[in-house]
């Protein structure tokens, strides 16, 4: 599809490693943040310098790799939709980890997972970053509100597992507008997540009980039942 | 199946815009006289004339259709039924300007969207339009009532949410007897599309990596995994 | 499978009128009883007594189809689950009617629905009906107790909404240990129905959007996207 | 795949009994220690006894079978992924049980369920089972914690209940940090195996359907439909 895949792939390679430490970074410096707000005035700035830094990083890879794929930023935005969300939602960026763990994994011949536990464990690490996120973004704007019942950072994770698998308790919700907006983002992601673990999941059992059927007669045809 | 397609597809074509205009003007009809209910009296009798107004073109519409389709009443009535819900429950018209988009996308033949992304796209943006409708009706019945949790539109809004996913926080909830009719028929429509988008979203997922495995050998035999 | 499916079948036939009369008159006596508590006692006799009639038409019904089948007791109750579950829990009973509207249907050879609207139509009916004798089962045992939040039929029928579709705000909930082995039960059977609901009703999505490509090409060759 | 399947058969078949027997007394045993806390110290120091022993059993039965394998102790961990799980958390040892049934089943050569029906008996079970052994643990954390909405067993059944089905009305739910963390491992759990119960109870509706329509034509063509 592209005209220069090789100066591509070797760039791809080249940025692994600096764009898994940059995704760490950023992680970690908004979690320290959002979570040490009663530290030094220092160690906060250094944080946010971080968290910056870590994304001006995404941003130069993101328009390095646009130039070299020669097509212009609009079609280049339409064929790399999530590369754009993750760009401007870095909270998301983590999940790359997934990409470039596959891609080490596939260069070493180790025997990889079936499609069903791949799509599990893609999912499920999905939802549980995207669950920390959300967690850490919705006890920013809560904590300081009036009649909040997202008081700790253990509520925001305990109000983000009951979303994402939409159980739903409601013993602690947003109020602000803010956390509510995050809310709605993370019920729609979450759902579409869930039904995925939970159709793969579904594949997967039915899989293997079928697979168990074949195994099963010691000295019968196999695959007969 | 008609025996006279041409003339019902002449007409089509030019009610499209007419009927798109018709239904974005019914909604902003609506959505004005229930949400700025403080408003001169001649401005909510405005809204009101340009919603019962945008009813009667739909109305117009349906009968012509009728007409064209040589069909009786009740025969028409079965091969259309969304049309006549949509009739009878114009808060859910907007769903239309999908087929309208689609038509005209056809029609420059852009190349189109895989089969689950318009399935996901789809179900997405009626539970969107069914989530606004929904909310403005529920917070037009519940904003006077005694005991009510839901009291402005944000909470409306909020609530919709958590009740087309399936949260169901609690935090806010109808309390009067249409609120809840309204809710509960949000609920069984919510509970069918958010089954459409899980479904579409883990069989897209599942065909993404299918074919990620397919593409994947660099110099191998491609599906060969 | 059955050495003697003539008398079985002539026994089917001529019960249908019988046993669908009776199903009315067990869901009818039995509503009466539960909301009109305030009536007179004669009146509220007469309803148990109907109610009891037709529970008996449906054990006789079983006990004659149990004799003709030929097969031992055990036997028989292996091979008709669903009916000897009914049986036991006759508000379950409308279910029936779907079996019964069926063989009727056919019998005049009327086009039928397809096989996922059968699905669909199928498992929300049960669902209505389930949600109908659940809310009656469960404010029969609510309205009396102290701390009870369900008060009303309204409430019950409002709580057997929310529960059947996994929303669950909480707002009204049972407190009673009948009321709430009942809601288990209801949970269950609610998911397992709304789960064939919603995979229905995607499937089927699905197959309205691949027989739209099919049909859309005007002069073109059909099926060819 | 192993080089002494032999060995490893008998090994399984002789443990068949004393696996079983082991599993029910470390259930019973954590039961009545977790229910019955008033109870003679005696009494609970017997059942942490037969608690033990069971789990000790677990261990000497996993680690012969570890032996007869010939793996190395990494690749048995990952060849075996459940039965360390079940190891490390032997609440979900009951879960063997169905293993265990299926292997006296097939010895007996009795006919076997369906896939589906397998599918649908092994996942609920499993939710039943996880139910319990969860309702307890958070039970056995919550009963004596300030706040707390989980006050009785039935309480910690009840909570169990509408988590598992991601009803979660929020009515009882846990407050302290290891009952949270118990709950987020259920409701993970428990979303996957309603997903894997709803799944394959729509796959086998329509089944059903399929094959009803292949029945029906009395004198017809079988299938026609």
């Amino acid at each position: 599809m592209d005209a220069r895949p090789e100066k591509q792939e070797r760039w791809d390679r080249r940025m692994e490693t600096p764009l898994a430490v940059a995704s760490l970074l950023f992680l970690a410096g908004y979690t320290v943040r959002v979570l040490a707000h009663g530290m030094d005035q220092v160690w906060l700035d250094l944080c946010l310098a971080v968290t910056l830094g870590a994304w001006g990083v995404f941003i130069a890879d993101y328009l390095v790799r646009l130039g070299l794929s020669g097509l212009g930023p609009l079609r280049f935005v339409r064929s790399h939709v999530l590369d754009t969300i993750v760009l401007v939602l870095p909270l998301l960026r983590p999940l790359q980890m997934v990409k470039i763990y596959e891609q080490i994994q596939r260069r070493h011949d180790k025997p990889r997972l079936t499609l069903y536990a791949r799509v599990m464990a893609y999912s499920s690490l999905t939802v549980a970053l995207l669950g920390f996120a959300g967690a850490l973004a919705v006890y920013q704007h809560e904590r300081g509100a009036s009649g909040a019942t997202i008081r700790t950072f253990g509520d925001a994770l305990w109000w983000a597992a009951e979303t994402l698998t939409t159980v739903g308790y409601g013993d602690v919700t947003p109020v602000t507008t803010i956390g509510r907006l995050i809310a709605v983002g993370m019920m729609a992601c979450g759902v579409a997540l869930i039904g995925a673990v939970t159709g793969s999941f579904s594949s997967w059992l039915i899989q293997t009980f079928t697979r168990e059927d074949e195994k099963r007669p010691p000295g019968g045809t196999p695959g007969a039942s």
